[in-house]
């Protein structure tokens, strides 16, 4: 059995009254694991918390912050998979008030990512499924996934490494599992995810990286025809840290100075 | 233990690795039982089949239809719950493709909802929380189901028996967890579902016997100024059946004959 706890305990199973399981009424996050460290932790847990205030799910944060750390160190390294999710519950949408929230750690493997994906970038396949615009839940990483799920069933090649999500309205918003940066005039751009989409830790990290080393980023909304003016486009999240993007159809890019040294300063925070 | 069966088989837990659990990668049915028989339960099996195909996974629809049987005449009276996922899967958004649907039947008691609900009619509470627009799963009973969890959250007081839901563009669509009807000049109307919403298994039904009843019927966009107009109002779902509403926010309608009439036919259909 891979390592898997479900309330800070060894089990690979879980209530069938879950209402992860009924309602994806919950939240993850896919951490990192090197040296026994889970990496960007403290982001992980910023979002998570957002998530919770949003929904109204009290979470015991130090608790999921000490299995956290207890479970990482037992992994070393790979993948570090928590769920949260509101815990068991009788028929019925309305969320208990004595709700005992529910996390389950899981561990799997470093992903086997061709090396290429970030010395020479990825093509993106443009995804025909569009996201559905729904404010209360944007930026949120809950277990409503299955705009997720459709999507990454439009391509199977290997050509593509990475799906390019537009919203209902054409505007675009992130990868499947990635959010998205272009870079125009040495501006840093990055998609406003007020409506939809999922505001990535990587993405947090690289807003404040930014910020610290005076590299001017905005959050914005952006188009297609952005992307066509874009001097570098790149994707990013917190295991595979970024991948430069050296196309999508027909439109071309090479990869960028920018793009490069932003690669060098996360690799200085995901290669410990 | 209540009743509770995994892929055929007592049990009241399931693998972690489920992707019901991890993305709401799946469907659930909420099957009313009397004596020992599902109720409506090719309608049930239909959408089931429409979700199944909406979503590229492959049910063995003669295996539940069989142990959705088995499991009814177990529990003999109450509510059956199924759920079917995609199964286990890995970590990553790709859908297998030779993934084993999983079956979660889980019985409970009938709810005890105030016999006045149908009798006097129930006030609807107006909610903030609005449908986002997804075409691609518009219509499915699926597990993505948090703008119902936070819709649900939004009251708690007894005097709202179901909630009002509108989509983001203010188009009224569905109660929580019913479906919606209005009458006006003797035509039975309902909310279009193709942008959001559940398309109800009781909704069917009633939309089938009015077209057996030569009872004009229509589903179109609906305003909240079409409900002012509205001479009846009534909420549905296949495990209570019709409940008149007699208002919602400072709209009021009267309980009608047609009303009266389709909940008269219906009470046929479920209390057997």
């Amino acid at each position: 059995m891979t390592l898997c706890w479900v309330d800070g305990v060894a089990a690979d199973s879980l209530s069938v009254k879950d209402r992860g399981l009924a309602y994806g009424d919950g939240f993850f996050e896919t951490i990192l694991v090197k040296s026994g460290q889970p990496l960007l932790l403290q982001r992980h847990l910023e979002r998570l918390t957002l998530g919770g205030k949003r929904l109204g799910l009290s979470l015991d944060l130090p608790l999921i912050e000490r299995e956290c750390r207890s479970f990482a160190s037992q992994m070393g390294q790979g993948v570090m998979k928590l769920i949260v999710t509101r815990g068991d519950g009788l028929r019925g949408y309305a969320p208990g008030h004595d709700a005992q929230p529910r996390r389950i750690l899981q561990a799997s493997p470093l992903p086997a990512y061709p090396q290429g994906n970030a010395e020479q970038g990825v093509r993106l396949y443009a995804c025909q499924t569009r996201l559905a615009e729904q404010p209360l839940l944007a930026g949120l990483k809950h277990l409503n996934r299955l705009e997720q799920v459709i999507a990454r069933g439009e391509w199977q090649d290997s050509d593509h490494a990475e799906g390019l999500m537009r919203d209902t309205c054409g505007r675009v918003i992130e990868g499947v599992f990635s959010n998205l940066f272009l870079i125009k005039g040495g501006v840093l751009l990055t998609p406003d995810l007020r409506r939809c989409g999922v505001a990535g830790v990587m993405r947090a990290e690289l807003l404040a990286l930014a910020e610290q080393t005076s590299i001017p980023a905005r959050e914005l909304d952006l188009q297609m025809s952005d992307l066509q003016k874009a001097d570098e486009v790149f994707v990013c999240n917190s295991v595979y840290g970024i991948w430069p993007v050296r196309g999508v159809e027909r439109l071309n890019w090479p990869v960028g100075p920018l793009t490069r040294k932003l690669q060098s300063l996360v690799r200085g925070l995901l290669d410990i």
